[in-house]
């Protein structure tokens, strides 16, 4: 027993119980989402009734499934018995809000991320993924897809920060790499923040059309060029000033990861950047939850990636030639930007 | 939005987040019951090496599940690395502890209980399991073996605040009809608080036989009988002086239960008692957390099943001819004991 709980009330098995059930909790939001249940709460007058008909489900349903997200904090209850949104579901699930994060659901939700849960025991004997091959990062796994299409929600937070800290007034010319561009916001983004910049995004071919589409509603599609293939295959060409590597180091062992930060090296200009965003826990690996708690994706999903605290991003970029390595936590979001200097 | 909430701090999108990947923390739980890792912390020096041999598992897979763990507040881990149980997972997740709740991972984690939440929208518009049939009551289903061997720790701390409320000081012979009686510990726990009581178990035969099972080993079988089969076909026999119904009307829609009770009501003498064990939730269908969430288990697992609050149980109770109808909460429990009188 740790020191300090002495004092504490005697455990419950509330704890226990909850963590056994928790998968509820996520089969109950996709399912809202999927019915289009925060649409309705948003439209309507918030009626069991009126739910259901939107959704073309049952009143049984409807009302065991509002009360369940009530509970969860995703609904409120009117003592009339009238649902309304809370301030996360108004900002959050509603599909009409700027900020809606409904689509995240598709990715995070997509079978092929759930299934191994199933085998999570396995998974730990084998201290790998049980999918095929390298798991997520299989050549051409059509997931990227569909977290090019479906996650930039997620992202859209950090988008302006990460451009801020690149470009860091920077106003001149400069050329920009995008690695494992996906949805291509990041590099998007700081061609926006600078007229002047030029953005090579380097993906799958699939995903890289997502990422020419959103070049195009941002108006920068004649600064962006597409650079097709695997990181770790394709010529990156270059010098450039600055090379992103955002949500990528995580699927890898460290030695892959310096691999990979020598061949960025290599293709900056002396003193040009590389700028990882990433999931970075604490030392103690537990804290923050959502940081911490991303090493658990990476042990279902990849053959030996991780959630890498600063130290170990930092001997990275160390080995791989880079030096003043500094990390930029994004406010109000768990991630973090770690830029070194070539 | 909900009145009194304009004054809080801005929604972040953490909630939305958290909840989608919560059926990470019921897998990882799972894994680690089944991996034996509690064990391990509990009689090892806790380091990830000592842990791994003890699991027959990996070190990468170790570590990073028991991070997981750390994070979700059932294991502590040390500055130098090294694990050790809480409060919690001492008292409920040690096998070796008397309230060991280990066992209950095996009925809420069993594969036909979570398969309903990969189709919980079609759930939802159905308003019924997809399960065949009635689903979880489905004569002979095999999952109430299972239930029976395996849920008894969860019920242990129920049985003799159930036991008491029952027999209210009554110490003189008497016959006690058990309705899905399952582990058999409610009827057993009678018998062992009034030595004159006798106490015929009901439910389906594979079932009855993990019930005389527990009647031996507590010392009551000749004082135990068998009645094996359905609920709603069985001639119950009788006069009783109580008749027990735990974790059992909530499977079913009002007016069944209502037909239920009057069977019930026509067993017991004059002046005797019906006792359910429900999760019962406040009026509002949406507190407390746990009795209240119940009701998706009904909605995934059930045709018709809910989790009622007191003024259902009582309309019921009214319809099937008994009287003072009262609630007797079990405390430090989510459970609680409605009693009518014949």
């Amino acid at each position: 027993m740790p020191p300090g709980n002495s004092a504490e009330a005697p455990p419950t098995p509330a704890l226990v119980f909850e963590m056994l059930q928790a998968h509820q909790r996520t089969a109950a939001l996709k399912a809202a989402i999927d019915l289009d249940v925060f649409t309705a709460v948003g439209d309507g007058p918030g009626d069991v009734a009126s739910i259901a008909r939107h959704c073309k489900a049952s009143e049984r349903g409807i009302r065991i499934l509002c009360d369940f997200l009530t509970i969860h904090g995703v609904l409120h209850k009117r003592k009339d018995g009238y649902y309304q949104h809370t301030p996360t579901s108004a900002a959050f699930l509603d599909p009409r809000s700027p900020s809606s994060l409904a689509s995240i659901a598709q990715f995070l939700g997509n079978p092929a991320m759930h299934e191994p849960y199933i085998h999570l025991a396995d998974i730990v004997r084998a201290g790998r993924t049980t999918l095929p091959g390298d798991g997520s990062v299989e050549p051409e796994n059509p997931i990227w897809v569909q977290f090019a299409e479906t996650m930039a929600p997620m992202m859209a937070p950090m988008v302006g920060p990460l451009g801020k800290v690149v470009l860091n007034g920077h106003n001149g010319p400069m050329r920009v790499l995008d690695i494992a561009a996906g949805h291509g916001l990041f590099g998007i983004e700081i061609a926006k923040q600078n007229p002047e910049a030029h953005v090579t995004g380097l993906d799958w071919a699939p995903v890289l059309r997502v990422a020419l589409d959103n070049a195009r509603r941002a108006g920068v599609q004649d600064r962006y060029d597409m650079l097709p293939g695997s990181a770790f295959e394709v010529d990156f060409g270059g010098p450039y000033d600055a090379i992103l590597l955002t949500n990528f180091l995580h699927h890898f062992d460290e030695s892959t990861c310096v691999t990979l930060l020598k061949k960025v090296h290599g293709a900056l200009r002396p003193g040009g950047k590389a700028a990882t965003l990433e999931f970075v826990p604490n030392e103690d690996r537990v804290s923050p939850p959502m940081p911490a708690s991303f090493a658990m994706t990476m042990l279902t999903s990849t053959a030996a990636g991780d959630a890498y605290p600063l130290s170990a991003l930092a001997a990275m970029y160390n080995y791989a030639g880079f030096s003043e390595v500094a990390a930029h936590p994004i406010p109000m979001s768990p991630h973090t930007v770690v830029m070194g200097q070539a």
